[in-house]
């Protein structure tokens, strides 16, 4: 993958070429947003809603960005056209820039790069493991590059033998590190947390699936094992179904129907083919 | 300052010429810790606490570090005479790493860098101005490089005429953003809050000078209000006097006699000279 392209504050280069000058405040403070979207044959997926939500993180964090959104959605095209890579991540990042003092933002540096990614690899049928862990994402609406406490766990959700992290704060869950997290209830209501999270973009587009009634919800640790199915979603992994939390199986401890029908619905939506 | 050199996993280069790639774990996840110490008269300010806390901030982070101690100390002394500046700030820092699939931690980067820094830019007379805001910095034992809050507060920090700002979670005062906090109350106690901070080595040695009960506890917003004198303790900062916090004055609003008693045995213990 070393002769791919990369488009660095507007300008194309080759990706193995980059690096980002050690004052800038994403390496010294880790401060930085970014934004992460799929492309299936050459097709961005539900791209406006990504670009929308990445001007919205670099506004709420005081990021000027230095392309506007069509110029950005032109040099995504652009790249992708370079790299010719039909099936694939695109990341967009903003860090805070060199800053002089190494404290205030400097001029922010553009970043989008792209990677080769295939749903193909995704494996439905597994589910998940999920351990609770107590945190709350600080700043959750916003898609910074904060994922700290999410590489620190990493020892320990392999030492449980988990596939992921599912957060709560208090008795209330929240989110995954990288995915919204979903219940069915024992009525077959699809609900998903509410507050402190990360508005995905996947989480909004299963709202409009069909058949079910799919609501906001606070959700306790209680909650969950009552649940007859769960599921976790991102840009990423569609729908994952989550077989167990902490060890105690959700409902039948597989991928329950629910599931399959909202991930089916997802993946025709978004003109997968495997 | 372009001519500076600086240490990269040992080997040393022109500061100038240092970028990381852009795919290390710092710029992706905002993953990595630091430390920071100060030399004056080209002596380094309590040398082994800060070595002592880099080394238990990475193996709490799950981050092997290329040098050993002794092979760290030699390189931060060959540094300081390349450099040749006496009087500076010296920042070591380890990434997270080249991560191949942008999450786990790859090879960590070991940069130390150095700067001019000189305490005599210090204002101890004018003493400052605080807000308060709720927020618990996440792994708060660690020095990462997570200052994602502080950073997006500058603009509200500006707005109220303040200095800083001073966290408090639920009504328990914690630490300023890159300081610790001490009360003076009206008994005449030094108190600093005792959990959920980071364990400065300036705090530390406070705890060692003469004259004063100095003591860790629970403080909480209340007694702030009450309290005769204020500071902050930082490596950089050495002792500061708080005047007011949220526009209520501490005490009479200006540098307090205990305060001023403890900053110059500090800075006489750092063999510091104006």
């Amino acid at each position: 993958m070393s002769d791919l392209y990369i488009s660095v504050n507007g300008e194309m280069m080759l990706a193995n070429s980059l690096s980002i000058n050690a004052s800038d405040l994403a390496i010294q403070r880790g401060y930085g947003i970014f934004d992460f979207l799929v492309t299936v044959n050459g097709k961005p997926i539900f791209l406006e809603d990504h670009i929308n939500r990445f001007y919205l993180s670099a506004e709420s964090m005081h990021l000027p960005v230095l392309l506007d959104k069509s110029a950005l959605i032109a040099t995504i095209e652009a790249l992708m056209q370079k790299n010719n890579l039909p099936n694939s991540g695109i990341r967009i990042t903003l860090t805070g820039g060199n800053s002089p003092d190494g404290y205030s933002i400097g001029n922010p540096n553009l970043i989008i790069s792209q990677s080769l990614f295939n749903y193909s690899n995704q494996v439905f049928d597994k589910g998940l493991k999920l351990i609770t862990y107590e945190h709350q994402r600080q700043l959750p609406h916003i898609k910074t590059i904060d994922y700290l406490k999410a590489i620190y766990l990493q020892p320990t959700i392999k030492a449980a033998g988990a596939d992921d992290v599912l957060y709560h704060f208090n008795e209330w869950i929240t989110e995954c590190p990288r995915a919204n997290f979903f219940i069915v209830t024992n009525q077959e209501e699809v609900l998903t947390p509410k507050k402190n999270i990360l508005q995905g973009v996947t989480r909004k587009k299963i709202f409009e699936l069909n058949g079910y009634t799919i609501k906001e919800a606070n959700i306790s640790l209680d909650m969950l094992f009552s649940a007859k199915e769960a599921f976790i979603s991102s840009s990423t992994k569609n729908i994952l179904p989550v077989n167990s939390i902490n060890g105690n199986l959700i409902g039948e401890g597989k991928p329950g129907p629910i599931t399959r029908n909202l991930y089916e619905q997802l993946v025709q939506s978004k003109e997968i083919s495997f």
